[in-house]
């Protein structure tokens, strides 16, 4: 039995990794207004307060970021720092201070998508968030200490987000929310580092 | 032939790019604080500057961008801002201009790297902006009007620099900047869109 820190704990894909995660493992919940702390991961030192607080713990996750999704011909820089200060940065600023905060043996998984590869209109930004989280787990594998793994879970389409977000995705095959926890289970409860789990 | 702007011209890549592209086209040099034309393209508003100056040409190719190397154990936030302001949103934001600035079926042509795949000590800004820049141009290649394309060379470490680099490269084999410009030339005067063209 692991304790987990899951940081947006109460969206659709957190709810169902403490479901999936919690049938063995002590969960501890994040939200940016919800769960049992709160943090704002785009600020590192919400971060660093929030594993002061908590104290030594064996796995983290995070499902928390916003994206901007808007037409190219109209993207603005401004749009495009959504996805870079919280999707991204947000993640990568838990995976810079949990690197030392957590237990030897220890696991960060980041939450990217699939459009990184399955492209849609409106998605320039998310198709560079997406990859660059990618690209920064396997990056960071490499030189976390102590044993500690890093990996990326990259869902599509969530069955339970089709009404909301059905018109961006005409043709894709969705999934539940439940299928994708596995990922982060293989993640945290497996031994691979700098993967990205493509649920897809 | 083509008229040709090339933004980072004065270094190695560039100076090969210009070179190789300058056989068939017209080339129009710009860089930070050399080349026929400046522009800080980390501000979208002298990139918008630069092509108002310019005028409508065919093609833009970038190979400017500065990264931040460091230990991911002392990697901090604001060092993961460098990459993104200078190499990843410097180039976003000459993709943003010039879709509106370039003639009908011109193209736009950044620079990401090796490290986004081959990771190294050191490179998880690397690997994380070098990815992103493969993402964005996946992404936004199905979006752009006017027959316009986007592609990304993505270099390894160059001949060129293996004194001043080599040290973060060993094993690595190395490309000339003549053999990485032919990738520029490929992505200006072929006609794939929503590559990377890995040189390594």
């Amino acid at each position: 039995m692991k304790k987990v820190i899951v940081i947006g704990a109460t969206g659709t894909i957190g709810k169902a990794v403490v479901e999936e995660l919690g049938k063995r493992n002590e969960i501890i919940t994040v939200g940016a207004t919800s769960g049992q702390y709160q943090a704002d991961i785009s600020d590192i030192n919400q971060v660093r307060a929030l594993f002061d607080k908590v104290g030594k713990v064996d796995a983290v996750v995070v499902t928390a970021g916003a994206l901007a999704f808007a037409p190219l011909a109209e993207f603005t820089p401004e749009q495009m720092q959504v996805g870079l200060n919280s999707k991204l940065m947000g993640q990568v600023n838990v995976a810079l201070v949990a690197q030392h905060a957590l237990k030897d043996g220890g696991s960060i998984t980041l939450t990217s998508g699939s459009v990184s590869e399955l492209t849609i209109r409106n998605g320039a930004s998310a198709s560079m968030v997406n990859s660059a989280l990618d690209g920064f787990a396997r990056g960071a594998a490499i030189e976390l200490q102590r044993g500690i793994r890093i990996n990326v879970v990259s869902p599509t389409l969530l069955t339970e987000s089709l009404e909301a977000y059905g018109a961006y995705f005409i043709g894709f095959e969705t999934v539940p929310a439940a299928r994708v926890a596995l990922a982060y289970s293989r993640s945290v409860e497996g031994a691979q580092t700098g993967q990205t789990y493509k649920v897809w």
